[in-house]
């Protein structure tokens, strides 16, 4: 029996107590919102949690630098990632907060970018558009917004959280994503808060342990950006914490973020869970899983709404994970297609499969029969669009 | 100063001793080719290098079962991969020579196949279509036909090999690609035949030597099938030999064949040279090279000519290898886009590196700037046609 219940909240960020947000028109993205920001009332904890790419963007670079653990204030900006810009890149940062922090009285302002990579930031540009922010202002959509590339929606979600003893805390998150959506960390930017009063360890390790079952078992592509980030900051507005509610509430919001992001992957029309079962460990499921959503034969057999397990099969056998021909099982949904040596897959299976894949999100499930390893990645199909939207973005 | 010539030879397998090949059309493909064979009038020593997916199709695990080191006959097929069937895949290939090999007199028979993986083989029409074989033939393009599956044109070549101490051999190779080209092994179908009097073992050894820096140098797709295989034929009919020539005409002879499958690639209009150098040792060259040719947005950027270096960047970044921003360099040619912290990408640069990719063929030097190792990979564009192609394949 749970001890809280979880209510959805209407708006996101704006909603959660001593938040405010917004996003405004720089110029950078045509007459859409390109620059943004996320402002607490009070300083919040801050976890942030960046990818593993060797070449991280200035804005992570700077975060480093500052050793960043209390902040009440993200600037944010889509259109260009202050990425491979050297020392400038964090120099343009740090001249930008220099303007910007006496005159709304910021505490360790962060910056966030994501965008082309290898061209310098327009910081006099993004540095005028923010002079002009309403730090007052509670606009979520306008501040999703400010961070889209090539996203087609806005990705955001909150909640309010009852605890049994009494009291509430609330929890909300924006992300993007798209393209360069990757299998080994944040793979996009991400922005949660929330007004509990969660001490920051429990934040960051509650964060570690949910990024592998949700940013982490995405893929769009199989690209890792040099900017991925996801930030936690937490104000303990609410006065209300409870360690199991928290964690319960963080991993949904994580996950529904993640989700959306596959979900809006570059021209993706599928969300495809797969879900490997009967791994020798659950590495080897995770690595299996993970191959799939990166496979391009399995990608485009996702476009085609072919069920050419036989493309499953070569990948998992490909993936260097403990397997046998005789113990491995496929099924798209219920529909099994190979069973531990059977080809299953007559004309009436292969229509009922098809069926499946007709559908705008469904599962796979592969059990290795190795063991007892499971993992679910999150994949989604690749069709022309894919190619249409990354062979012409830059020009 | 060498000490051997090289002579291209017009065909390629049926021209070298005691080398017969052909092609027939046993209606698995349309009434295109689909069942060939290589013969040869004397048992050859036989060198194979299989794939590393773990599901090897059945026939390796017939090669593997026979243990087969000396034959004098492959029959090959395509359409049908003979993969995740299982005990029957192999019973399928004994029975079927169990029929030919008392009929043609053949010396522990290989079957090779290539195409759709977990559909049973038709065995009985494969079988009728061998009984018709002629073995006199010489026939080279209907056996190179007869093993391809989405290739688009026939992949040989063929050299006479002259020693300065007089005397010649000849070899030549036949292969098939396009799909399923991966990063790990020999990803395709190659057939390789000698009559140089080449021991078994230096074969063997010069041919595992090549192997890394030719077929396992390639990459279409990232994705690796269950039944790549490179067989090598020696039947010493020539009665010459020379190591070093020998070593020099095999590496030839691979590395060609490697660039015409990349060249082939499914719907690729690009063949990509992506030499990485100065990384920590060769292996690391080799890790950044190959995340190059498998990265999804760098290779819709070669598909869209789009010079966009910070993908590049990003993708070297992301594969793992020690790398620093001060430290890389990027040129398309001799047109140098990124040096070591400096951005060289005005409006005339971006010109001249976007008319370097409007080529069919380049290359992208990554200087790394952080040791001495190098490897070069070999990739292709991702476009329209890998999409229609894949999504379409089975139906």
């Amino acid at each position: 029996m749970a001890s809280f219940r979880l209510i959805p909240l209407e708006g996101t960020i704006a909603q959660v107590a001593g938040f405010h947000c917004d996003g405004v028109r720089a110029g950078l993205k045509g007459d859409d919102f390109d620059v943004g920001f996320i402002y607490s009332q009070t300083p919040c904890d801050v976890v942030a949690l960046f990818t593993t790419n060797k070449f991280q963007a200035a804005p992570l670079r700077h975060f480093h630098k500052h050793q960043i653990q209390k902040s009440n204030f993200i600037l944010a900006n889509s259109k260009n990632a202050n990425a491979m810009t050297g020392a400038q890149g964090v120099a343009d940062i740090e001249e930008i907060f220099a303007t910007l922090t006496p005159h709304f009285d910021l505490h360790n302002p962060i910056m966030s970018s994501t965008g082309v990579i290898g061209v310098p930031l327009p910081k006099e540009t993004i540095l005028q558009a923010a002079l002009q922010f309403d730090l007052k202002a509670r606009n979520d959509i306008h501040f999703a917004r400010s961070i889209m590339t090539t996203d087609t929606f806005e990705k955001r979600i909150g909640f309010e959280v009852h605890l049994k003893e009494g009291g509430s805390f609330r929890i909300a998150g924006v992300a993007k994503g798209a393209g360069m959506i990757d299998p080994a960390m944040a793979t996009m930017l991400a922005f949660i808060v929330t007004d509990a009063a969660v001490p920051r360890e429990i934040m960051e390790e509650v964060a570690k342990k949910y990024v592998e079952t949700t940013f982490n078992a995405i893929s769009v592509d199989g690209d890792r950006s040099t900017n991925d980030s996801l930030f936690l900051l937490a104000n303990g507005m609410s006065g209300h914490f409870d360690a199991e509610a928290f964690a319960f509430a963080l991993e949904k919001v994580m996950h529904h973020l993640a989700l959306l992001i596959v979900k809006d992957g570059e021209g993706a029309k599928k969300l495809v869970a797969f879900h490997v079962t009967g791994a020798r460990d659950d590495q080897e499921a995770k690595r299996a899983a993970k191959a799939l959503t990166n496979s391009l034969l399995v990608k485009t057999a996702l476009f085609g709404e072919d069920p050419n397990w036989g493309r499953i099969a070569a990948t998992i056998g490909a993936s260097g994970v403990a397997c046998k021909e005789d113990r491995l099982r496929i099924a798209f949904e219920d529909v099994v297609v190979y069973d531990r040596g059977k080809i299953l897959f007559d004309r009436q299976q292969e229509e009922a499969a098809h069926k499946v894949m007709q559908r705008p999100e469904f599962s796979i499930h592969c059990d290795l029969g190795m063991g007892r390893g499971s993992f679910t990645a999150y994949g989604c199909d690749l069709g022309y669009e894919y190619v249409k939207i990354n062979a012409e973005y830059r020009t």
